[in-house]
């Protein structure tokens, strides 16, 4: 069997992603000026890249003590709100740099007085070319329409970026460690098919994680979704237990995504104890022991610090998904009604 | 029959908005002097206290030009970050006032430099207590689990809260007209029995929204998950458009909330048009005659400029949930597994 060009792409991450490194070193003193006196960073991005803001979100305000916020778009695109951004440094993030409501939420930033960092995979797009600073993923010409290589060069480059300021410039050296546990995941298949042969069985599924890992767990779902064709919710810890975890029961396969140390290693392990029982078949991707035994199935996440596990948290689910849809008898590479370059409205 | 408490409480709404308000206005000058000299908004909230406070950072950006941020609670009760917020009013909102995870970031807060507002319906709660300007909502005790007038208090609140900001007084108005649509909204049953129809025999539904009401289309989607105890799913607008739109078809039902003007009646009506020709059931709550038009079914909104009407958006939307929950069997007042003081860790 040839392998898809989904399979072929997650195999080209390692590479990509320490390719990404370096560049963004390359790049690291104009990020410094592009931030020095200002206090604030805000984060530009949909779907897929919005899910790697998610993490740069929770990696600038637990390493670098910056309150960060997350755009809502239409502030800029419909309503066209006059926010004083002159002490924040904006980071826009989309894959091919020609979303054309990122690029319009940048050049709305830049009016307000934002400094501007451009995270995507084309140097010659208009988000790059615009921006103060482009920092431009080297994941080269991804094929396959849902994101694999790009989406973690993504994280690589805003794990560069937050290494790139004062404060945090102990996180290369566990960014050095992270490319190459992409590499060794990306042909670690162990689990896998167990983890697939369950969510081909599952009527219903949801995809949590909590902090640093969160937008792991939103990355999944969106990927079980358009690569799968399966509606999947990812929740937040703390939302699932707020409400919804009402509703778990019998018939719900619950995915857990979690980095294998930090401060919310116990409570993710409690919490797939409350889901299993609840009813509901636990899937474990990552964490610790703990995690492992509280869950009928596991598959071993990256050996990583939790402020980097993200960067190769995401391969063992992306193997999942790309093996699942092809159980499904899909075509993981153009699943319907997706296109490569998004646009949020019609044009 | 006697009526629920729920259907009694989305019935005393109207007078706990004019209540609250008239708090609010109280407490205008206090909130004025919490605010002076600084310059950006931070929300703490979880569940429907949270869809409250996505108007409230909407509504804060849009009418005030302040850059506001919706906290990641884990941030500071897990991480414990030091973020600088001395130049930040937090806005803390908790129905009970008693939620730890909340008290606990607004300490947080406190210690980091930040003011402090705490939105809660109980004065002598520890949020109020502790807060630098207690915003008391007037709903009184509220006996079913599922909040409604305590919610519809909050955005009552957190709009009473921008009003008394510089350069927001013109809302005030149209606070006192909001009450006086949600005292008119409490009875207005047109349409809903319908909508009850539909959404009883669905066996999808998702509930989308953008801008101003999108924290509306999240409350109505969390009620009829914790209320009706189906898996319901609240997405934006541009989320929606970006990727999941590719499993929409038939056996959806597509709920679409919207206000009746402002920049994004013309998209939300496109969006419709484009969901029912993609197979689904569409569902309008409010919007204006062209929403109605592209939807198979329409209950009506509130009287309301964009600005505030999710303070009575929300009214149909709750009429149809308490309905639902009765058709399919269940006890809106008090569904599975929920209780009012809400916890995010187990104790």
């Amino acid at each position: 069997m040839t392998d898809t060009w989904m399979r072929r792409e997650i195999a080209e991450q390692g590479e990509a992603v320490a390719a990404t490194l370096e560049e963004v070193r390359r790049q690291a003193e104009r990020v410094r000026a592009a931030m020095s006196g200002r206090k604030r960073i805000l984060f530009v991005a949909r779907g897929s890249s919005d899910n790697a803001a998610i993490y740069g979100r929770y990696l600038v305000e637990t390493q670098l003590g910056v309150p960060t916020s997350l755009a809502a778009a239409s502030i800029a695109t419909h309503y066209r709100a006059r926010l004083d951004l002159s002490d924040t440094l904006v980071v826009s993030v989309s894959q091919s740099g020609r979303t054309e409501e990122i690029v319009e939420v940048q050049r709305w930033a830049t009016s307000l007085g934002a400094a501007t960092v451009a995270v995507s995979n084309d140097a010659e797009s208009p988000l790059a070319t615009e921006a103060d600073v482009p920092l431009t993923t080297q994941a080269g010409t991804e094929r396959a329409v849902p994101a694999t290589k790009s989406y973690t060069s993504q994280l690589a480059a805003l794990a560069g970026l937050a290494a790139s300021l004062d404060g945090a410039e102990g996180l290369w050296p566990l960014l050095d460690r992270a490319a190459a546990e992409v590499s060794r995941l990306e042909e670690a298949e162990d689990g896998v098919a167990a983890a697939v042969d369950v969510l081909a069985g599952s009527e219903e599924m949801l995809v949590t994680g909590r902090g640093l890992v969160f937008g792991t767990a939103l990355e999944l779902a969106l990927k079980l979704e358009e690569t799968c064709l399966r509606p999947v919710r990812g929740l937040s810890y703390a939302d699932l237990r707020h409400g919804p975890i009402a509703v778990v029961g019998h018939g719900l396969t619950a995915v857990v995504v979690a980095a294998e140390d930090g401060p919310l290693v116990t409570p993710i392990a409690e919490l797939a104890q409350d889901l299993a029982g609840r009813g509901a078949q636990v899937l474990a991707i990552g964490g610790d022991e703990s995690l492992a035994a509280a869950s009928a199935y596991h598959v071993r996440g990256p050996d990583l610090p939790e402020p980097v596990a993200p960067i190769g948290l995401i391969v063992p689910a992306q193997l999942i998904v790309e093996s699942l849809a092809r159980r499904l008898g899909l075509d993981p590479d153009s699943p319907r009604g997706l296109s490569k370059v998004t646009t949020t409205d019609p044009t």
